[in-house]
């Protein structure tokens, strides 16, 4: 293993494995671990139709039999085929107005963080910001490229200015040049917290002072309930936000399409002007070289088929995971009354949407505490101290309401009461 | 463009993006330069049936509905769903015989090139030897992860194993340490040639006594006519054969689905020991988190429908890119005479398979050359030289034969013939 490449032995790729493993171990336990989308409303024959779909579109824009075939069958252009369609959705449902040649289109969020953290990281001077807790992908890709991240602690309300201003001063006395900070404004991975619009404006005009740029990671908002906050990128005068979109959640998972939006004006080699996506694609040539054509192709029928607005594909999952949000924070009031919450000193966040909450217990959120919960109770949650860079989160937990059932939720807040009263009995220290 | 990664300054892209440039500026040009799979064959109504085929496989196997549509909807595993079928595959076709543990499902061969570089190169002292001339998939993942890269020159009748026992000498002697060989056994691209049985056995003791591994990958094997040598990965009595493969050719590009066999045993930070297809797996879940589930479902249909044989569906098309190899072959034999070639000083080689040749002209064959060869001559080709990691292949181009008609292939010699003769009269001297 010493002879392999340092990312391996990373903490967080074996705290992952653990959580797996403990999944695997007990799968009588009711588990609030995984933030993957509820498939109930899914049809798998549909997948047929998205994809004919997809064919009219391109016959109805002139497109001959051999050219969709072609379009299907072949590589096809390392940014993405349907660039416009993805353009035309942002424009409808987020108001983000651009080109699709500022869009590279990419294999999850994951392949587009991977691309814009490669091209902004030239050198062992160039830092990323990421808030603490933070979404675990984002450090995954610091570890694999060798680049280097410094955190910004969030607090228990929120991500505030002041301390990104301080992170970014801090990191500058050291030598570093801070580049970009990554953030998921709205109901975020793992917190469930979300950014008000006023520290959003906030946020642009000390990135545009700063001199860095903001990486705004957006997989959660068209399956919350209910109208969300302009996009960071929505708010840009400046060109100063890449924003990163997966159709994971809004769509599906398996389709495996995100992309990018970097519409920065970047000035090459020779003198020519071109755009921050021409980067992002060139390295996208060294990494899957394009997005699965099938994907796509069914991603934008999909797409199409809704008039190009993801959130009408989305009325019923959004009030499903809203229903699921109220469901968890109902039961947690049930458990555990005022009284009881000051004496153990439990408590938890309040999202408005999104998959996640994080609740707060008296005793070490650990490995151990875990595998007793899994074990003996029979309900299994994420210790939030995985999402900490740089340490912390010691005494939190992530919960994820995304898979469950309702019957499911009412039973796993019962058991994690039970188990929060045993553990908080035994070390009420932490 | 100087705050951006190295990478993006790389003279390989900037030579990629001229030759973009000039397809896209002479389109009327006969152009031998895409590696494209011939599509004449495909139908594009048959993606829903291999869809269907998968969806029964699942069944077959005892999967309810539900669980298919899990299989198609969610996040999967990362090391893939299909990986079974590739197993399967790879013993008919291919008599390499591994345990599905071994292998994990990619994006292209690109991917699986990313994953393996970036386990194996765990610092600036090691490095991967490539030959040279070499796919520039493997030397822009070299870029990318700012691993080193060292050249093993091949001579014009191929591969020499005291060659890369010169190289492996050389670096360790800077104090390096060569981590593994890539190499395509089978009608390399660009060059076209093929190592023979008796280099694959001194190739694999080389490996074994020097402590290295091979990587080798195989994109043109299943699409060339008559029977294959056995691959390195089929002789590999010692683990020391990483296996790349891809599905872009033998079934098509636009799945965007390879994979890695990677049998190796490696011990990890806990003592277990454990495949480095396991550790393989660990990067691929901050690249791209996993391969497409509609791509691998299409694609292990597809291999199903033919009873697990890839080379059952390509009965057609290796006799098509056969023939249009010989038909290339021929053409240039009668474009020039026996005593024009030693006039001129023009010679090719005459692979057995794959997609490419090479042609030596006694000229630079360079951007200016290629740009008048468009412009004047009506037929593009690709520089050699832009696959010699370190510098050389000055005089060479590449003639890829895969996607041209064969009324094409004729016009396209002739014109590649007055071009050459032109340009010889102009710099005999190159």
């Amino acid at each position: 293993m010493d002879e392999l490449h340092g990312s391996l032995g990373d903490p967080v790729l074996g705290t992952m494995n653990f959580l797996n493993g403990i999944t695997h171990r007990y799968p009588q336990a009711i588990s609030f671990a995984p933030g993957r989308p509820y498939d109930g409303f899914f049809d798998t024959d549909q997948i047929t139709q998205y994809l004919s779909r997809y064919q009219e579109y391109l016959e109805k824009g002139g497109a001959t039999s051999g050219d969709v075939r072609s379009a299907l069958f072949q590589y096809g252009p390392t940014a993405g085929l349907i660039r416009e369609v993805i353009a035309d959705w942002l424009s409808l449902d987020e108001d983000i107005h651009v080109a699709p040649e500022s869009i590279v289109v990419t294999v999850g969020a994951q392949e587009a963080m991977l691309l814009t953290v490669r091209a902004l990281v030239a050198g062992r001077q160039d830092v990323i910001l990421v808030s603490s807790p933070c979404y675990m992908g984002i450090t995954g890709v610091g570890r694999l490229l060798d680049a280097e991240m410094a955190a910004v602690p969030e607090h228990p309300d929120g991500f505030r200015c002041a301390d990104l201003e301080a992170a970014i001063r801090a990191e500058r006395a050291r030598g570093r040049r801070p580049r970009a900070f990554y953030v998921i404004p709205d109901h975020a991975n793992p917190s469930g917290t979300t950014i008000p619009l006023e520290t959003r404006r906030e946020l642009l005009e000390l990135a545009a002072r700063e001199d860095i740029l903001l990486l705004e990671d957006s997989p959660y908002r068209v399956v919350s309930p209910g109208r969300q906050l302009p996009t960071l990128k929505a708010l840009d005068r400046h060109c100063r936000v890449v924003h990163l979109g997966s159709f994971s959640k809004t769509l599906f998972p398996g389709a495996r399409v995100g992309f990018v939006v970097a519409d920065q004006r970047v000035v090459d080699a020779t003198g020519r002007t071109g755009l921050l996506a021409d980067e992002l694609t060139k390295i996208k040539s060294m990494v899957t070289v394009n997005t699965s054509a099938l994907s796509q192709a069914v991603v934008a029928g999909m797409l199409l088929s809704a008039d190009g607005r993801a959130s009408k594909l989305n009325t019923r999952t959004s009030a499903y995971y809203g229903k699921a949000l109220r469901d968890v924070l109902d039961q947690l009031d049930q458990e555990f009354s005022e009284d009881e919450r000051t004496a153990l000193g439990i408590r938890w966040n309040k999202p408005t949407g999104g998959f996640f909450l994080s609740v707060q217990v008296p005793f070490s959120a650990d490995n151990t505490a875990l595998k007793r919960s899994a074990e003996e109770f029979g309900v299994i949650w994420t210790p939030l101290s995985y999402f900490y860079p740089e340490g912390g989160g010691e005494h939190g937990l992530r919960l994820s309401v995304s898979y469950l059932t309702r019957d499911e939720i009412g039973r796993g807040i019962e058991r994690l009461g039970r188990f929060v009263r045993a553990q908080s009995a035994i070390s009420p220290e932490g």
